[in-house]
């Protein structure tokens, strides 16, 4: 197990089945949403029996706070979108969660919500490994001055 | 000025005009969405020039954190909602500003976002004011262990 893994931490079934892993941080598993519409990253916290923020200890709110930021300021560099999207939603999917989505002028919905518009539309295979790694090599990346 | 607050800090007109100020907190400006559909409120940190949360400084984002669970977590026990919407969008006003909205089955567009679902109701005035008193109370109330 890896610093801050939970055992037996079960990632939800829904969540699983329209993300695909991206890269363990320290407290949360970082997944792409399998939705080529929208840059769209989801953070799960692995603990489990949490639905709300403020259910996580003080540290772990700290914690998901820089992974939030982290994860948030890197796909806006790596984009260059106009706006990083924040929400922990949980209406559906109740296991806490952290969506982080890259949106742009004239994208779908745009400037309405991602959440509830459309059918989700997947990558193909190889555009969304590129993207994961382009993810990846986003966060490794160090901070310019 | 009270700590934490910015001198010349302008609020948002449109935040201004669709919300009302309910209590000053360390970094924020809690406000209430002046609209009855959903419990709503935001809120704003005193920051000029910020848009995203990932530009706030350490602190801030320690403190925002803070006051968002804080919020959350009064409205949760005040509504006895099913689920706290926590979301830092920004695409309609670039101001940083962070939504928590109280969400029960069967509300308005459940289990959808309340963001771009159509048209405001604002309250009755005295209807407001009970609602900006109860949340005011929740929030001085001592957590019971």
């Amino acid at each position: 197990m890896m610093r801050g893994q939970e055992r037996g931490f079960i990632l939800d079934r829904r969540l699983n089945s329209e993300s695909e892993p991206v890269i363990w941080l320290g407290l949360c598993e970082l997944r792409v949403m399998n939705d080529r519409r929208w840059p769209w990253l989801v953070l799960v916290p692995h603990r489990t029996g949490v639905e709300e923020l403020f259910e996580l200890t003080p540290l772990d709110q700290t914690m998901i706070t820089f992974e939030v930021n982290l994860v948030g300021q890197a796909l806006k560099e790596q984009t260059g979108c106009t706006k990083i999207n924040v929400a922990a939603l949980g209406n559906m999917v109740r296991q806490l969660h952290v969506h982080i989505v890259a949106r742009a002028e004239g994208d779908p919905n745009w400037p309405g919500p991602v959440w509830g518009h459309g059918l989700r539309e997947p990558y193909r295979r190889e555009d969304l490994h590129q993207f994961v790694e382009s993810v990846r090599q986003g966060l490794s990346r160090p901070d310019t001055p």
